[in-house]
Order: structure tokens, then sequence, then C-alpha cells
């Protein structure tokens, strides 16, 4: 079933790569996974799920965050899915842009043609994905997720409807308010069609609206970041959150921008974040 | 003169991308630059050269090695140039290979046609560079000089004939011994010629056998390096240093390969090496 592709010994653990033919996604999929030292099936370690941003695929993050330090003193094994479905039987966006089809699966269910038979990265990242790795590396059932711009808005949309199932969620940069940019729009029109209510389901300002925010979130922002006005839209998800909910912590960052250069200087602090709720008996 | 590509904020400093045309290599050459917070002209700060490998540019050494954390702590500069002259008008392997030509200039002065025109890596670490970076950043002329396999050997040879000019050096899985391995030979072959005796001048086993280390030296290898015995020859360097030299350092890590995960993982004990030298009063 597992295929390993690679694996690099880095701070003690291990950085590996696999591939797999996921039932949910009809395609083999790569993901990567890091385990960090003394991980074993007498003492597994909890998970932390990372989504990437469009283009992205299960190595950028863990060739740019450099979050294996931290994550090797924390005890914590990180998960990075691929952000689509891949291959050549995979439709893409027929205008050949970044931002619909391969690389651009924006965590949802798609259910319009001919996306339906492969775009549903939603229950891949909820389902498939954690049973998989639960069932085949030293880790627990105990997981967070976290992400950055498009995996943002998966990590958020995610975690608030499945607070049971993640102890805590962060996001970097993320598309807080995807029916409202032309990036969310763009892919929602395409996979969801134009029934605005299917669209709610996936949109963070959305859910936040209907619900009180019971799984602790940190999200950062960079304020020099391009896409923070147009695309990003904070001020939206701000503007709906309980500013005061203890569990609620938005931050602003001067002179920051929407790279991996931002992710490294605070994926730390995210890792103690999550560490905080993963290991709460600490 | 220098003309700004791109910057990017990471752990209160800046990493920044330039352009310049090189006098020595007659092309447009890209470099890249981490200026730790705080550094100004009425602050400036020592500089660690790091000289890439094979297939690199000025872009992976910043984007991967996760250094900046504890090089913003140190306040230390790092300049990273690309590893070869670049363009249409500069020569590049007949074959299209990996390792000669473009990718691949080895840090010496090529003598032979095509090469000489524009190959002169070596002249352009060791002078132009230099030069530039102090003149127009806010640094120090304090230097010292790392690098990762060809760029290994770069800094090695470089540091080990102008030990005046590096408080130190350090490098990743250097090539050891390059007039004796398959890269080393292709490489001096094509820009040095068939005269052995050229070729004396960088290698660093041929380097150290007549040379004391007066520079301090720290060098890191993994063991599960596909390339250690084809390629690197670490024990060729061994053999002729004299093993008790208080200033040389070599460290063998079990089941560590060739990549960025490795060189993420010491990077940060090379930074705090390096910075013992860089600011001795501290």
């Amino acid at each position: 079933m597992l295929e390993q592709v690679s694996q690099s010994k880095v701070f003690g653990g291990w950085q590996k790569q696999y591939t797999h033919t996921s039932s949910t996604l009809n395609c083999t999929m790569r993901f990567a996974i890091f385990l960090p030292p003394g991980a074993s099936q007498q003492n597994p370690v909890p998970v932390l799920y990372w989504l990437s941003g469009l283009t992205c695929t299960d190595e950028n993050f863990m060739q740019k965050a450099g979050a294996f330090k931290k994550a090797a003193e924390c005890g914590i094994a990180i998960v990075a899915p691929d952000t689509s479905p891949r291959g050549e039987q995979v439709p893409d966006d027929p205008q050949g842009q970044y931002d619909l089809g391969h690389g651009a699966g924006f965590y949802l269910d798609a259910v319009r043609l001919p996306w339906d038979q492969h775009y549903s990265m939603y229950s891949y990242v909820v389902k498939e994905l954690p049973k998989l790795i639960e069932t085949h590396f030293p880790v627990t059932s105990v997981r967070s997720i976290s992400g950055h711009s498009m995996g943002g808005h998966g990590a958020l949309t995610i975690g608030i409807k499945h607070s049971d199932d993640y102890r805590s969620v962060s996001a970097f940069s993320p598309i807080c308010h995807p029916g409202a940019c032309p990036w969310g729009q763009k892919a929602f029109r395409a996979y969801l069609g134009e029934n605005r209510g299917l669209w709610l389901d996936y949109d963070a300002v959305e859910l936040f609206k209907t619900r009180a925010c019971t799984v602790p979130v940190l999200i950062d922002q960079g304020e020099a970041d391009p896409f923070l006005e147009e695309q990003l839209k904070p001020e939206d998800l701000l503007a709906v959150i309980n500013k005061q909910h203890p569990n609620f912590h938005y931050r602003s960052h001067p002179g920051y921008d929407h790279s991996y250069y931002f992710i490294q200087s605070f994926i730390g602090q995210h890792l103690e974040f999550h560490a905080k709720y993963l290991y709460p008996e600490d």
C-alpha cells in the first residue's frame, strides 16, 4: 500500500516521503512525514498536520520551514500532504493557471464536473490520511492542524468543523474569507458551482458566524504580505470573532511577507503553541 | 551597480537578493545576503561566506538551511554567491551534465578555452565579492567561510590559502580530494587541463600536505551520504592532517545523508563555531 520514496535523517529524527493509492482522490498521492527522535510503537507521538498553499507539494514545508529542531524537542510528528490530487488522469485548470486544479485543491470536496471524481481534499485530509498515518506510523490519534495561505484556510475550516478531532489550530497568512476574494471565488465556482449555500461550509468567516471558537486558534499575518488586502482579508475574520475569546490569538507582524521566510521566523512558536495542547499533562 | 531583486524579513533581519555586473566573471551575477537585526553603519557585523554545491544557486542555502535564527542571535551576516557564472554567453557543459559548466564553477580560476573568459569563481569569491559586500552593506571586513560538497571544497581551499583573511572555516560533506574523485577530475581537466601541477592549488588534501592548519576548521560528514566513498574522500584529508591539531575538528554523523536536512541539523553549531572567532572579544 505505502511505498517509501525517500528518507533523510534530520535533528535526530526522520523526514520521509511515501506514495499510496488514495481511494478518496482516485489517484496516487505523495505525502511527507517527520518523525521526532524516540518515536516508536512503545512511545507513539501526537501529529501536527500541515496544509500547504497554492502551487506547493508535500515538499515545501519540509524543506523550507525550518520546523524540525523544535518539533524534535517537543516530540511532535508532522504530516504534510500534497495540495491536490495529481496525475495525467486528474483534470487541471483548462487555462493552465496556478490557482485552480493541480496544486490548488482548496481542501474541499468538489461536486461539479469534471472535478468531482478526484478533488476531495477535505475528506482526504479529515478521514483517509489520518487513518493511514495512524495505522502505519508510531503516532497517537492526538492531532493538531496548521497551514499557510490556502492551507491556512484549510486548517481553519477543518479545525472549526472538527474541534473534537484537533486539539489546536494555527495558520500563517490564511485565506480567511474565500467566498469574498478572487482566489476563493474562482475555486468555489469551479469546484462547488454558483449555489453559494455550499460555499458557506468551506469559509472560515461564515463558519465563525454560527459557531463559537471552541478550539484554540493562533494566526500569524505579515503586514508586508502582497496578498493581504485582496486575497487574505483577516479583518473579515476579526470582525466575526469575539476578540476577547481566550482561545483566539491573532498577531500582525510589521515587515513580514507571504514567504517561507515569514513561516520559519514563527514556526517554532506555533509548535510550542500546539505542544501545550498535544501534551496537556506536561 | 547593485540591483535589488527581492527582500524578505526573517527572524527580525533581512534576506535580500541582488544582481551586479561582475568584472571578474564577465557576466551578471546574483547573490543573496542575510543581515541580522541591528546591523547598521553604526553597528556593522562580520560576514560568513557560504559556498553552495553542484547545481545550486544563491537560493538553496537561504531557503533550506534554517540558519537565520542562530545567525540573528549571533549577529552574523551571511553572503551566498551563485555557484558559477551564468547567462547565454557563458559556456556550459556541451554534454549538458550537472557537474560541469553552469552551476559547477568549482571555485577555481579556469585557464583553458572556452572556460577562461568567465570561470573565475576563485577570484570572484576571494576578491570581487567581499569588496562589493564591504562597500555596500553594513558589515566589517571580518570574515569566515563555509560551504557544502563542491562548496565545502571551495571553503576549505580558500580558507587554507587565505588564512589571514578568514577567521574560521567550516564545511559540510566537502569534496576533500578533488584531484582523486570523478567530480573533481572532470572539472579540473576541463577548466585547468592535464597539467596536474595546476590542480594542486585547488585541492585541500594537496594543500594540507604542505601547510599547517593555522585557521580553525570544522567539518561535518554524514555516514549515509551516497557520495562519501567515491566523491568526498574525507579519509584522504584525515590522513594528511595532524589529527591532534587543536584547530581541526572532523565529525562523522551516523545516518545523515548529503541533503540540506543534514545541513539544517548542524548549521547552528557551525554558526556558534564561527561566532567564537568572528567575535573573539565576547
